[in-house]
């Protein structure tokens, strides 16, 4: 499988392609508006067909590109069924497979950070977005976030992947790129160590949070698969 | 590729199994509640594995067994995603290609006998629910049904296809089992031969069809994948 991490610098987001090498169809987890013309040179560049855009989940600190790229390459948008992006080509739930060429992705549904977020699992790596983060976790209070989904999303779809299955998150402000199961079990700061579910949540109620700087102008045009016009009214 | 036709002769309903002889996954096209039982029976004579059942719409004239085969066998329910079934496991819209093993299966938008209709299109065969019948169409009178639609939708995503495509409904009152795609572009009653849109639209208005019988309880429940709780309360 081909794989590429991108990395958005100003709002820390990773963005992943990951393609087959035989077929050459590709996709995209999370690719963030501004950087469009960077994907499009990575697959021309590597002779690749964008079949799927794949959204974590509906985001609220950047704009996806979703709708631009299918727009420009024809690609397909792919959302959790219940995020509330109806505008999404193909809108799935947990246990979907998606079969691209030879790389086979499963979707698992792991809410909390929001109610549509899914976590996408292929070979030994899961793309965890904003569920998951290197030691540490989505923020669970906007966009009908619950601490407590997220630590149940978090135990029964993620941590119960062997140990040293790869994390790739949907963020990162501290320098990493991609951790492990069994790294987070272990040294998470919110969840590591066998942290319980009440302890977790107690964490994620006292986090003091900032409001979201982008997400008045991120949520609704995201909603809408990333249209330009909508951001734009927003 | 394997195929199987099955008709349920209450409602005139056929039902199709499609499978991958190589990786034994199998889907159901529009199954119905009551054959449950004989879809098993057949999947298990091919040791054969359910992947999806695909509805070409949300019918009025019978319940799907959708529902009932999730519970059963794991597999998951596929729908246009504005059919108004947010109960289906993956919500497809136009061109959404389905991989079934060695099976692809495109998602054909065919609206205007309701407004989620899709045909699926595999090889040289075209399921094409109720907007083709042979010699005969989908009414349009209900269910967002419209006559114009349905025209456009058979010229541009089903007479496009070569003449020798086989064409398989969804139902048949009169004992035929197959059509192709030149057959009926020749001499379906209410298409063939070239009748413009505005003969089309002129024929759906003068039908004088009978209300449906059945879909006071089959629409409610086929709206929730064809829950029993649900279709028992309607």
């Amino acid at each position: 499988m081909i794989f590429e991490q991108f990395f958005e610098p100003d709002t820390s987001t990773f963005t992943y392609l990951l393609a087959c090498e035989k077929s050459r169809q590709a996709v995209l987890i999370d690719p963030v508006e501004c950087d469009v013309e960077k994907y499009i040179a990575a697959l021309q560049q590597r002779g690749l067909t964008l079949v799927y855009t794949l959204e974590t989940h509906v985001h609220a600190d950047h704009v996806t590109a979703a709708d631009t790229l299918r727009k420009r390459l024809g690609s397909k948008s792919v959302v959790h069924r219940d995020a509330g992006a109806l505008c999404g080509d193909l809108l799935v739930t947990d246990g979907i497979h998606l079969q691209v060429g030879a790389v086979d992705i499963e979707v698992r549904y792991t809410p909390g950070h929001t109610n549509g977020c899914v976590s996408y699992f292929t070979g030994n790596r899961i793309f965890t977005g904003d569920a998951l983060l290197i030691d540490g976790c989505g923020r669970t209070d906007f966009q009908q976030g619950n601490a407590g989904q997220l630590y149940d999303s978090i135990h029964h779809r993620i941590f119960s992947l062997p140990d040293d299955t790869l994390v790739y998150p949907g963020h990162d402000y501290n320098g990493h790129t991609v951790s492990t199961v069994g790294q987070e079990k272990r040294g998470n700061k919110r969840l590591g160590g066998g942290k319980s579910r009440a302890e977790f949540i107690e964490i994620m109620a006292n986090l003091k949070l900032a409001y979201p700087k982008h997400i008045d102008v991120a949520l609704p045009a995201n909603q809408a698969c990333g249209n330009l016009a909508v951001k734009q009214s927003a």
